[in-house]
């Protein structure tokens, strides 16, 4: 039998060059011999995309903001266990485009739910499977806005600047202060070659 | 400005003459000058409804445990968000046939997810609309059930019992013990006529 495979995300703002960049990372780990399998949010499954239907169909206000939350963790929760489970369970590597991370930045951090909340409900839906490494394709200054994060601690940053991007950004610097071990920053700055590398050296540990 | 409504839920198992007494029940506040509003889960608004048809749709296991119950906290949001909340702020009284504590009966309690996680899911999505009051139609028997639950305190009480029904009822008993303001049940013996004035006893301390 296969050893577990890994289950690495892809996450960041807009217009970081994520797309690029994940193409190019599932073709640097099939180099190294990985079968890899490539999903994206939201979506991956049958349920989840019929889940991403009700959530893109209808005005703006269609969901308040709590509901729109759990319908991502109801869809994340089976994206996870008709897609991302059994393919670790046959051994193979699971690249997504955004997974838990989105929704903590975007919905728990610029959304003003709260990082903890939404983790807590997706703990809830997904269970152990978070991703073994989220890598989050960040630009230089987005430090800067983290660090105007609530002295207290707090993962409120709501008001604190008067751009959801950036919001979103100071959100995922959080979250990787969080849990460094889990969730790393990588600059997307550079040539996408240099990026895709910086993405393999932040993978480096996991590599067979 | 009317002062804010009151919200009833009506819960229990199968064959316990639930629907009979929601239509008597809602009666019997009109006759007492309240101006009352029924609704029912899941479902009771447009985005409910929708998520509803999702849940009843395609096959048994077309949703695991987790997504289910994330998928009718979501609806639950909604149905609070467009329907609940804004009749309680006009002043209606809202009576609901199944809400929360189904949820947390069925799912927590007879599915096994437990009834305190089931619990802070249905929190995030609703807050601090929970009911005023939750009547749960019982039968005799049930307390013994419930007696049955852990030594421990734990709220999973799966594979206590063989019967699906039994453990649903327990699982209510567990709930009323545990937010014995919030519910009460009601011994659903008798003719229709006596089962609704003890609803209305139990309810004794909310009317005007």
């Amino acid at each position: 039998m296969s050893p577990r495979g890994r289950f690495i995300t892809l996450e960041g703002g807009e217009g970081v060059g994520k797309s690029t960049q994940l193409g190019a990372l599932a073709e640097a780990l099939r180099k190294r011999g990985l079968d890899v399998i490539v999903t994206r949010e939201p979506g991956g499954s049958d349920g989840a995309e019929r889940i991403r239907d009700l959530l893109l169909s209808g005005n703006e206000d269609r969901w308040n903001a709590p509901a729109e939350a759990l319908l991502f963790a109801a869809a994340r929760a089976d994206h996870v266990a008709k897609t991302i489970r059994p393919a670790l369970e046959r051994g193979q590597w699971v690249l997504s485009d955004r997974f838990v991370d989105s929704s903590l930045a975007y919905q728990g951090g610029a959304g003003g739910l709260g990082i903890e909340a939404v983790r807590a409900i997706n703990a809830f839906g997904i269970g152990d499977d978070f991703p073994d490494r989220s890598l989050v394709l960040t630009f230089e200054g987005g430090a800067e806005r983290a660090r105007a994060r609530d002295a207290d601690g707090s993962d409120r940053i709501g008001g604190r600047s008067d751009d959801y991007h950036r919001k979103v950004e100071a959100a995922f610097h959080i979250i990787a202060a969080e849990e460094p071990e889990r969730v790393k920053l990588v600059d997307a700055s550079g040539t996408p070659q240099e990026v895709t590398e910086r993405l393999i050296d932040a993978l480096a540990d996991l590599l067979p």
